[in-house]
């Protein structure tokens, strides 16, 4: 999957994991279990600068527990004593909040988020997400200091989403917007030409004329049905040779 | 955020909330915890259909506590004792699994994924999300009854994903996908089941077996390739009819 394009991607992922100055803020967040499962997701993503303010009980062993194995990021985790503190130096903070209250903003969801984000951390600026309490989200004087709003969309009817998942689901868009423009190719084996694939169809029908096969489908097309089977599957060279295989197979044991 | 437009919307939710035939299915999970927050975030995202093979302890205090009022899901969830029961009238079946795997599967992304999901869900073909273990996710034998590998891209350094975070982020980019613009869509034949795929491969060994056809992959693993190729193409009802007929042909036809 990697291979070859290894040192093609390796400057990608330096960028994204230790150079974009993209923090998530969390504001008086009550379970410490959360702050943990949030560093697992922010980790997981390439995100490591995660600040807390005023968090209700820090540093906590259900914090390292949850983290599993991103502890580091709890290690540097920045204290604060108000949310203003926390996002001083930054150009943009986005703040979060459920789908349903009624505040005066028009949200933005988490991909035109992300790329909002992105741009301007690539440009230089500290960029903040800023989470609020499990409980009740964001105050109004909170929201006051954010320039956007991110709202995940949810259910009509159930709309209850744990702060880690939220984290989990933006800093998944951030990571798409950050790798975008630099595509990674995916290696795979090469297909079967479509000289081979009319080989194989040809050898095909050649078994079906040694056996007393009637075409039964309503048009009579069958062989159009199987080209269009083996056509979408886009099939590779190591899978041809298994089909010419079983074919040749077929025909030495045939009457 | 909502207001004028409710009436527009509420078929939409209706929809996706209700009709939409996406399962997600969990094998063998250890932490009852877990499946208690895949409830919750698939709840969240619209999803309703919870389908658990072999949990190690079900139902639990501890998954109710996590669920954080998606219990009903909890309640409606369907337990299997294999990963075949649980699969078995899908016409699609998708894998999931961390990015560092060697298997022979070019993974696609949650996005792609989602788009195929809702597409095959929305002609009524019922589509299943498969998740492994914990610790090691799914095993080879339970890749081979894949159709598709999705992979969430994940840090270099460090992949790690909590399996309920896993669903929350597949859920959410298929509730976009079904939130998306419903173009008229052209009606494809319904799918082959699970079921018929297994009768297949079943007739296709009976054949082989008749054959002196030898395995002349490197790994052995024919059958395994010639799943996958199948099971990649999303062989439709009116194909398996041509496929078992040209099998039932060739094996009247054998010395």
């Amino acid at each position: 999957m990697r291979g070859d394009d290894d040192c093609e991607t390796r400057p990608f992922y330096l960028m994204t994991e230790l150079t974009l100055p993209i923090r998530i803020v969390l504001i008086e967040t009550s379970h410490p279990g959360n702050i943990g499962a949030v560093a697992r997701a922010m980790k997981n993503m390439g995100l490591r600068e995660l600040h807390l303010v005023n968090p209700r009980e820090f540093p906590h062993s259900e914090a390292i527990a949850r983290a599993s194995g991103a502890d580091d990021l709890l290690d540097s985790a920045v204290l604060h004593t108000s949310m203003q503190d926390a996002i001083a130096d930054c150009g943009l903070v986005i703040g979060t909040s459920a789908r349903q209250r009624h505040i005066p903003f028009v949200p933005i969801e988490p991909r035109e988020c992300a790329q909002l984000v992105v741009n301007k951390a690539r440009d230089g600026n500290p960029v903040a997400l800023v989470f609020g309490t499990e409980r009740t989200g964001l105050t109004n004087s909170e929201l006051a200091l954010c320039g956007h709003l991110v709202t995940i969309p949810t259910s009509d009817v159930y709309s209850s989403l744990n702060v880690a998942m939220a984290v989990q689901i933006i800093a998944y868009e951030v990571r798409l917007a950050a790798r975008e423009a630099m595509p990674v190719h995916l290696r795979e084996d090469p297909l079967a030409s479509q000289a081979d694939m009319e080989r194989f169809y040809e050898h095909l029908q050649a078994v079906l004329a040694g056996t007393n096969f009637r075409d039964h489908t309503s048009s009579g097309h069958l062989m159009s049905r199987v080209r269009r089977l083996f056509n979408r599957a886009l099939v590779d060279q190591n899978e041809m040779r298994i089909l010419r295989g079983i074919l040749t197979a077929v025909q030495e044991n045939m009457k």
